[in-house]
């Protein structure tokens, strides 16, 4: 074993040029949603060049449609596939799924960046562009990791799963859509930006709208109506003692040092149409964390009770209740226990190519983590190159140093996860 | 002159169906903001008629443009004219201007209206239709006063200034270019609907837009944000304690009635764009209720200085200051003595015409009463036939029977005051 780790580990350190190439050629095609198909070209052919079975194909159809866990406002999904390459194992071993979504958010205001968002502009040691970090720069790091075993010879005894896939930023529809396929797997990896820490825990999350119902008047006699903004602030104010309350139940040591681990946020509000009147309706809309081992629907009951609680305290909310409803994407939570085999693997990986223990934390965001292990029953654990805080920012960049590190402990985890023939 | 007085009364008694013809007229030619060539045509005929001393113009010029109290985003003011309609006296009488606004409010959801808002259908003694009682209900009732006058052969002393204005409902440019033109007077009413109530003191009210900063964050870690919804919650509450300071003060007995004599009216909040984000800026905006005395500067100064208080409260806030800005439409308030001579003649006319004291309150909403009064010097009081509450809604109706009680009311305080040759 020592002797493939250390062919492993030459090859990564030979090679970085040609990551570098492929990270600068993935971040230079936009991917984002709807526009996913020229990143997934650069990926397909590099899965072909490597000799895996390749499986592209167009999501769609009724089982994914109306699965329970498809929250998707994407109507169509023509021309922009997902694609899992399959590296067949000898037989015997445990087989690992590669998971990384190729979309990417949008650049939004252009004037912030200094660097083009798809350029690919390197500079000190960093690579810029929209994508880099969340999460071009993971896939390629999966993508080494996978070659090195290769072009080493190795041949490994569980097959390597490689998914790209579509939608994570939505709401994980393309990760759905390949364990509805049939992919399932031992273990999985997702290589998120998750600053090299390790994260068995992530925090799901679900989108809420509340409409709080006002009556309309004159301003200038505005005790006539019913301020549905004065009803709204109720209604914050309500929500943050709900957040309070749930996230005093967190007692999960890996959450020690975050603050809020599953917060409420409140991400919009919108009342009235004009100064001069009363508004008459009031809309929030928000995302609720859900934490790791909590269920989806016990999370939408408590916040749904919160509301009715506010609506028989309020003598206008008892005959005018506010309403909430659940819409949009869905990040399903995902939790592993901390001493899960496959974690084991990973911390050692890390542990031997670091030279110091890892930071395990719980993700204070959802993953694709959440459909392979709930919907998929794959355990899975996250960790990747990426900086976290950079994600979805102007000038998002990775650190390639990182990014070496990274494909260098995940093709250890693989070699140890999935047993190799000359063991 | 108790003559004169019954001449006038049988003549608008024998003339109704006059009355309701021209009403009717005016109600189906849409007037909305920037339409209001139409309906102002019908009033320039009837006044032609009448032998009135026309003086159309189309508004526009600098003097205008840069006055003080000139607060209008209108840039083209041309083909909709406004119109002053002179009826010269014999000499020696005092004069009075009666003025009312042309434009109405947009129909707003066309689905509400049971009745066509243009149609002036009839029912039940009531007439239908946008404007019919804000206010070309009032401006026919002013009509009929000075056609009673003059079909019944009176020769007043002191002349008539009618005015027929545009641009009242987006804060009174029309009035103030009529002031500006040199029209002033000994005295004005103003027919807005006051429910037949008599207003000599209205509200003034102006616009004001907040505008509170936060700081970005995913909403999974929003704790490394800083939420504009939360501080735009503080900054609700603090008007609304603003709210409270400033109407502890009105002890005019005039708003004994009255809840909240000068309301501070939050009409809008925007903030946020992804419910998975925290949002970085709220925008409130909102209608500053001043009263009939007040200042417009020192109430803007009051609120400016709450506003500061907040922002050195807040730790946030002291280096992210909440802005505010002045906008759009402002009304100037207006207050008359309630003993000042046309007080007298119009509560006098009153008592004679309906048999009772009349009810004297302040308005709720400015008028071009401010505009008269602050700039023109012009004593004006508000008295009307509308339905208040019927202004600017669905199915805004006037009662007829209130409309020929106010013409009548109308016609004998312009006697009064104007004084007659025959006397």
């Amino acid at each position: 074993m020592k002797d493939e780790e250390i062919k492993i580990r030459s090859w990564l350190k030979a090679n970085r040029e040609k990551g570098i190439k492929l990270l600068k050629k993935m971040v230079q095609e936009n991917s984002t949603r709807g526009n996913e198909s020229s990143t997934q070209a650069v990926i397909i052919e590099k899965c072909r060049q490597l000799g895996l079975k390749l499986d592209i194909w167009e999501m769609g159809g009724d089982e994914l449609k109306n699965h329970p866990a498809f929250f998707c406002d994407r109507e169509n999904f023509e021309g922009n596939p997902n694609l899992v390459a399959v590296l067949k194992g000898t037989g015997g071993g445990k087989s690992i799924i590669l998971n990384g979504h190729i979309d990417v958010v949008p650049v939004g205001d252009e004037a912030s960046w200094k660097h083009d968002p798809f350029g690919g502009h390197i500079e000190d040691g960093k690579l810029y562009g929209r994508g880099a970090t969340d999460m071009k720069g993971g896939n390629a790091a999966l993508i080494l990791a996978m070659e090195s075993i290769i072009a080493s010879g190795i041949e490994l005894k569980g097959d390597i799963i490689f998914q790209s896939v579509i939608e994570e930023e939505s709401g994980g529809a393309g990760s759905l859509a390949a364990v509805l396929r049939g992919y399932r797997a031992d273990g999985a990896i997702i290589p998120e930006p998750t600053n090299m820490k390790i994260f068995p825990k992530q925090q799901g999350s679900m989108w809420f709208r509340i409409t709080i119902p006002g009556k309309a008047a004159h301003g200038g006699t505005r005790y006539e109506g019913v301020s549905a903004i004065e009803k709204a602030v109720l209604a914050v104010k309500k929500l943050q003692q709900l957040e309070k309350t749930r996230n005093n139940k967190i007692t999960d040591p890996l959450y020690k040092s975050i603050p809020i681990p599953i917060p409420i946020n409140i991400g919009k509000i919108s009342s009235g149409e004009w100064p001069s009147s009363v508004p008459d309706v009031a809309v929030i809309e928000g995302r609720m964390g859900v934490a790791p081992d909590e269920n989806m629907e016990e999370a939408q009951l408590e916040m749904e009770s919160c509301i009715q609680e506010l609506n028989e305290q309020d003598a206008w909310l008892k005959d005018n209740p506010i309403k909430i409803e659940w819409f949009g994407a869905r990040w399903l939570p995902g939790s592993l226990q901390n001493d899960h085999p496959l974690m084991n693997d990973l911390v050692n990986s890390f542990i031997e190519i670091k030279g110091k223990e890892p930071v395990i934390e719980a993700s204070p965001w959802g993953t694709d983590g959440g459909i392979l292990s709930n919907v998929g029953h794959t355990p899975t654990v996250v960790f990747g190159p990426g900086v976290t805080e950079a994600a979805h920012d102007a000038d998002e960049y990775i650190v390639l140093e990182d990014l070496f590190s990274a494909s260098e402990i995940i093709a250890l985890t693989i070699l140890r996860w999935c047993g190799s023939g000359s063991e």
